[in-house]
């Protein structure tokens, strides 16, 4: 877990220049430069889309910034909220005329930070709603569901209710489509290892060469079992048995699985566990729609995967397959 | 370094069924499984291209077959060369009438089994030529260029070749511009740590819990220096400087930079990378053009970077820029 950096006081700032230089056809510096808003102007009309969080899980939060998907972001220090400031810089360089929808994970400082940033823009007369990401079903069980993390299911969150604001949608529709595509989402994550905060300059925690743990965190949050690391198969059957057990796929449901690398683990090993996914999937009776397999939400070089899936109804896959772009992805 | 499989001796097979389950829309498996080929069925009269060598680089090779890429790749196993007959397969589904060129690395195993596959396929009366990338300046010095490794150049070398097939040039044409494109990149890595073949089960090589090695194959040969890890810049610098040295930036050149990572390294340094490659290509009077940051020719889960200069003519600058995709690309 060696890190390539210069000072780790100016990791964040650094990266976000260098994406944004390498990439200034998406991205561009507002505010004090920890705010992503897109390239160019919005379309005036156009409802904004906001998120934030902490940095150090690219693409998310900041690279999904671009057209058919997120207007602007803000960005804090590694794995830590950005502040409300930040946040409201970001909603007011989305906002178009059309009101800004604050779309983000479930996580404490995040909540607090946003929900001043909202109160704060009232005063320039934009109007903001917000939809919380709450996807991870090993953080808390069912009926504390509002407990829940926010994890990659972000990632169909922001694809499908930046569809519904290119495709016109107002500020209500916008937040109705968010909350639906955040409600049909529900994600589990195995870690393997962990990464290393540059701040911090130690290891967000310790686990066994030989073992896994079920269901941590992507910042190293206790997971619900740790053990011997086992087969892919294996791995894969536990997974989607919790995912399963917390909502059951029902025969004929479209649904859009995401097989994500948590940083460290490449595509190859990806790949092997999308056999086990489809096959259990069709297993269950379900129509598998846009796969996704890669790194969509990381934690820097941490070992590990993550399983999203993501029910879809009419207009949800319709949103999901719609166009869009940004440095790290393209529909 | 914990890897996420089944049986070792499947790793390959699972991982390419999972890859062309994922993404049917781009690849087909051929042959006994181990060749890649688009989906569908080649342009008639399109020159074809095909690569080959061994797993365990992703996008590397057999990712990078699609439109205006590859049309097919024979796949060794982990860090092994094909054989002779899947090279032979690969050429035969990449064949449209116009015959076929293959694009690959300087490794022998590689060479002596494409020579072979070329003589198999002359039998089919298929044409075919060769170009081979030797792009890494660390591996031999310039007074025997030839025996210098392929490592990411050939993905500029792909991009380029693939989009002057498409372009409707004869299998001259498209091998003049391959292996233009091959002369115009030059490549230097750095590790930061080995990574696991599956089938050895341990380590490709030792490097010490504060040390890089600058120079370092993909595959673990060994470097021009190891040391202490440094600041980010330094490294840049060290990198640029062996470049520069080989081959001088001229000014008013354009020139396209990778950032790579070899696997493990994140976005979030390759980005803190970037804003010094920039900085440096500037200095010396380059105009960037289409530069690229992020995983493209990977060592599974290797930490360490990349660097690639591919010298734009105007020729090869309009290639770069043609429309392909593949799951791992699109231009």
């Amino acid at each position: 877990m060696k890190k390539i950096l210069n000072d780790p006081a100016r990791y964040v700032d650094e990266l976000l220049q260098g994406m944004v230089q390498a990439h200034p056809q998406y991205y561009r510096q507002a505010g004090d430069g920890r705010v992503i808003a897109r390239a160019g102007t919005p379309r005036p009309g156009k409802v904004g889309i906001v998120s934030g969080g902490g940095s150090g899980h690219l693409p998310i939060f900041t690279g999904y910034v671009g057209p058919g998907l997120l207007d602007a972001c803000a960005v804090g220090d590694v794995f830590s909220s950005p502040s409300a400031d930040q946040m409201a810089e970001a909603i007011r360089a989305a906002h178009a005329g059309a009101g800004v929808l604050r779309l983000y994970g479930n996580y404490g400082g995040d909540i607090m930070n946003f929900d001043m940033a909202g109160d704060m823009v009232e005063m320039d007369d934009i109007r903001t709603t917000s939809v919380i990401l709450a996807d991870d079903v090993a953080s808390a069980p069912s009926a504390e569901a509002e407990k829940r993390r926010g994890v990659a299911g972000m990632v169909y969150a922001f694809k499908i209710a930046g569809a519904a604001a290119e495709a016109g949608l107002d500020l209500d529709g916008v937040t109705a489509v968010a909350q639906a595509a955040a409600d049909a989402c529900r994600s589990v994550g195995v870690a393997l290892s962990p990464c290393v905060v540059p701040l911090a300059g130690r290891p967000t925690f310790q686990i066994g060469e030989g073992d896994m743990e079920i269901g941590m965190g992507i910042h190293g949050e206790p997971g619900v079992r740790r053990g011997q690391l086992r087969p892919a198969d294996e791995i894969a059957d536990e997974m989607l048995d919790m995912l399963f057990a917390d909502r059951p796929v029902e025969r004929g449901e479209r649904v859009s699985p995401l097989v994500n690398s948590l940083g460290a683990t490449p595509p190859e090993e990806l790949y092997i566990l999308y056999r086990r996914v489809k096959a259990r999937l069709e297993d269950a009776g379900a129509t598998i729609v846009m796969p996704l397999v890669g790194r969509y939400a990381t934690s820097m070089e941490m070992a590990g995967v993550s399983f999203t899936l993501c029910r879809l109804d009419g207009d949800l896959e319709r949103y999901l397959a719609a166009p869009a772009e940004c440095a790290f992805w393209r529909v």
